[in-house]
């Protein structure tokens, strides 16, 4: 089977053998895939990886235990619990201490024709679901996440920093929901996506509105956005933390604890919201795909999606 | 009447008019007052503070709108709120944007034998509560704001950073309230106060205990003192930052964001628990008196508390 590889910076794709099915576990051919900025982190050489990238992912089940899932369509849950510590008992497997992590810790990932993931990882895919929708499984799941961490009024104002990918669908989730999102950005035709759906959007200007929201989502992924969120957030409120940020990001504290300002890491989150989310056809992704291209492609693929300006670029298998 | 003056890092001890009544504003003659970093802070040049620092005191009131309060021994709310804005109407007057601070921010500290200051700023001394006790109100406040941002179930274990007088008062506090708590610092004689409350204790080491708490509470005073919090705290878990450091810190955000940890800004607090705490009995703090100074030896008191290994040092009226 094709497969694409990572090596010191270097996309290729080669040749491996179809992954061998343990117990419990399931092969999906892959029928789409998308990059996220996680992947070309990946590239730059964070984490020292070396191996497949790819958690991004809708395929078709070609193998498993579970006669009930063959040949339909899933997404898969990147973690790889171990299925038996105390995370894993109390639903919180994506914390399991001993897990792996589809195409980012030890696990290789989805950028490869046949998948081997856990079958209880498997979301079978409603077919009212696109391919294209489908593949935005994780990330939307990533943004639901935050309304599973905190309880955010419907009617209420809440900021979204960031309108890259992540910052998109964050928007857009919590415009769904029923939030006021102001989201602000650096990219006009980035944030006309948010405008289209009815969220207010502004250029984030040198000069931001202060002390103004009780909820603010940073997710502009650069080490300046977290400093950025603590001028706009009210005193008592909330920031989320999405941004990936590498190195250290220089905080200054004493705003933060003068004013009572919760920091909140948010990182991965449960697929069943997310395919609800999708299947009610709320959100408007199809603007969010800058280019597809095939698996053989990727190193192309990879390069595209660093270019300014690109949202998501998908690879066909 | 004498008050003492901070000026360029520089404390004199001078002769200034007694402070005219306002009306709502109460007079209270000075009984014993307490040094907090914070003072020391502004005697090393932050805030650009020039004037009366000091805001820990028990007084006795001398003049007052409100007879009841007529020759009361009083502590007093820190935060000068303006009472009318929607943070004083729900109960958060501490976060009034248009506050002043006693001591800290355009108000005449404490540090005076005459102190002004609202009556609704005012909390009458039990009987039962000695002067030394009652001058720890602001600081045990401060403590219990603590328990009234997060719920900490009692028999939970909790790891306190920083042995220094705010740490020490956390750890009881939280020790008190039925925490089961570990008290990390750097000066095995603090750390004695703690261990003989029965509070466990540990000198912090270079190999700090990793992802074992869910609750941790970081208050070494110390840029470094919230990286070790991040590293002891348990996914899903949540840090309460007290440590006011200058300047930005350097945090490693991506642990946070992966293990979704809270970060919790906590600053002042109700003196209500406070001063029902200092009455049961429960705490034990005269081995927190380092040294007690007459006013008028003002100089020699912030000479004092700027030694290393020095806890409080109370200034006499």
């Amino acid at each position: 089977m094709l497969a694409v590889q990572l090596d010191q910076g270097c996309v290729s794709v080669v040749k491996r053998p179809k992954p061998r099915r343990r117990k419990g576990y399931a092969l999906i051919r892959l029928r789409c895939a998308g990059l996220c900025n996680t992947d070309l982190e990946l590239q730059r050489g964070y984490y020292g990886f070396s191996g497949i990238p790819g958690h991004e992912f809708v395929g078709e089940v070609l193998e498993a235990d579970d006669e009930r899932l063959m040949g339909k369509r899933v997404a898969g849950e990147i973690n790889l619990a171990c299925g038996k510590c105390d995370w894993c008992a109390c639903g919180l497997a994506r914390h399991c201490p001993r897990r792996t992590v589809l195409g980012i810790v030890k696990h290789p990932g989805a950028f490869r024709e046949i998948i081997d993931l856990p079958e209880r990882n498997l979301f079978v895919i409603p077919e009212t679901i696109s391919d294209e929708y489908a593949v935005f499984t994780e990330p939307v799941a990533a943004a639901c996440e935050i309304l599973e961490q905190v309880r955010i009024p419907r009617g209420e104002r809440v900021a979204v920093l960031g309108d890259g990918k992540l910052g998109l669908l964050i928007a857009q989730v919590l415009h769904v929901h029923g939030a006021v999102v102001h989201h602000f950005g650096r990219h006009k035709e980035k944030l006309r996506i948010s405008a289209s759906v009815g969220i207010h959007t502004a250029i984030a200007a040198a000069k931001l509105p202060a002390a103004a929201f009780d909820f603010v989502v940073e997710a502009t992924g650069s080490p300046q956005g977290l400093a950025q969120a603590v001028q706009m957030v009210r005193p008592r409120g909330t920031i989320v933390m999405k941004s990936t940020v590498h190195g250290t990001v220089a905080v200054d504290t004493a705003p933060v604890i003068v004013n009572e300002i919760t920091l909140l890491g948010s990182r991965c989150g449960r697929f069943e919201p997310a395919l609800r989310l999708l299947g009610s056809g709320k959100l408007r992704l199809d603007p969010m795909i800058s280019a597809r291209y095939a698996l053989a492609d990727a190193a192309l693929a990879f390069e595209h999606a660093t270019r300014s300006g690109v949202l998501k670029v998908l690879l066909d298998a």
